[in-house]
């Protein structure tokens, strides 16, 4: 009998069996780009490659748009052929819900705060069902993009805190021509919305620029950027490190700035890593 | 391209990849015949047994047995070997655990009656830790006793819900030869408590016998149920279907008996399914 301490030594014991490299892209559809560039990215890095596109009613909050998200099944599964997935995962809400079920509580500190502030219970919703996600697929290695920054650095502590045997991939935010992070809440703005929209990627653009010449003060580079998006309805601008928790003085390559804001009645985040 | 709608189509995939069928009997150690019976019955139906034992902090509540549960490392090590166990997993706190964790929340429903009410947030524990069990052994099987029947129904749940690639084996109730169903804790009564004790299993029995004679108003079985309990401190008395919802009429085959109580400062609890 061998006696275990240590999570690695039962991870090694599994690894012994596991033959075939999965990656996995969860997505809620409606593709773009962004979404392209993690599949891309998973196909090259591995031997099978599971997409899913699954709408998830938990992570949406009374009043969001879940009725009206965007649902383009036809387009995004050819997409999904033009890019070599071996397997798309496409189930109906009550295969992956039933009734009274366990549920996950987003962690205290890290999880009440900017998104967990304006969403309560999104990512109690969103966990849920990466959870569930990652259970079913068993992926190798599971892709998310850093757009959805707090999501993915939440995600990160999910697989850590329950020992889930995958490894998290951070993908770099893909954005339009302009500048303009890729979502697919996009198709949502106006022509002139578009354009006031843009300011949101400026003022990031400007305050990497700043702390390119030095700028460290948090409180300095937050009202140049508010300058810049005067135009659009803020709902945040927050400098933070890596756990969300927020600084002063800007510590190159622990921190991040985050932006939310409406633009219309389409609400808009991005966010940029230093 | 594959496109995958069901869950059984998913893990018919993941099954293909797997070899050894891996049994797995969770534990908070201080193991007794119960657990060994667990231990043995997971030797018989798989190639790999994995034990562990671990008190689990997070399940205890203020002011509960925490710190004086019984520790037998070195005992419980010996029967693990005698038993032909594989792989004895026994972390340590900070193994298990770190700061600001995601958590689990048992279920609105099932999980707030009976010990989810007289134990607010020890099933919330109990399912992290049977989760990160789980998630780290990645068992083909995995054993639990129909002692802690709520226990069990909210892990299966838990199973289901969260799509764990797992099969739940319920184990029956292993009992003193005077009846006293077998618990880590029944060292801490004292000779007389011992004896009071033996109404619970006593009472039970009982119940049985006047199902058997054509008995099945609840009130009436219950009110018997009590007098013979009379010396002991009752937490509750109930009897419920198997998702633990009172019920006024035994329906065989779908009904739980089920008892909490306290004699001198030893809290018990035992059950008969029917």
């Amino acid at each position: 009998m061998e006696i275990i301490q240590t999570v690695q030594q039962l991870q090694q014991l599994q690894n012994r069996f596991k033959k075939l490299n999965i990656g996995f892209v969860p997505t809620m559809g409606a593709l773009h780009d962004g979404h392209i560039s993690l599949i891309k990215q998973a196909r090259e890095q591995n031997d099978v490659v599971v997409v899913s596109i699954f709408v998830n009613p938990t992570q949406f909050l009374e009043g969001e748009d879940l009725e009206t998200y965007p649902k383009k099944m036809e387009a995004d599964s050819k997409i999904c052929e033009l890019c070599n997935v071996d397997y798309l995962f496409a189930p109906e809400i009550s295969t992956m819900y039933s009734g009274d079920e366990v549920l996950i509580k987003a962690p205290n500190i890290r999880g009440y705060t900017l998104e967990g502030v304006k969403r309560p219970g999104h990512f109690d919703g969103m966990l849920q069902i990466v959870l569930k996600l990652l259970n079913l697929v068993q992926p190798t290695n599971a892709y998310f993009g850093k757009k959805d920054a707090q999501q993915l650095s939440l995600i990160k502590l999910m697989v850590d805190n329950f020992f889930l045997n995958v490894n998290i991939v951070e993908c770099e935010i893909v954005r339009e021509e302009d500048g303009l992070a890729m979502s697919s809440r996009n198709v949502y703005l106006s022509k002139d919305e578009r354009i006031d929209a843009l300011s949101i990627s400026k003022s990031l653009k400007y305050a990497a620029k700043q702390i390119g010449s030095g700028e460290l003060d948090c409180e300095v580079l937050i009202n140049s950027m508010r300058e810049i998006m005067n135009k659009i309805d803020i709902e945040y601008v927050a400098i933070t490190n890596r756990k969300f928790e927020k600084i002063e003085k800007i510590e190159l390559g622990n921190s991040m700035i985050l932006v939310a804001a409406q633009v219309g009645t389409t609400r808009l985040i991005d966010n940029i890593w230093i």
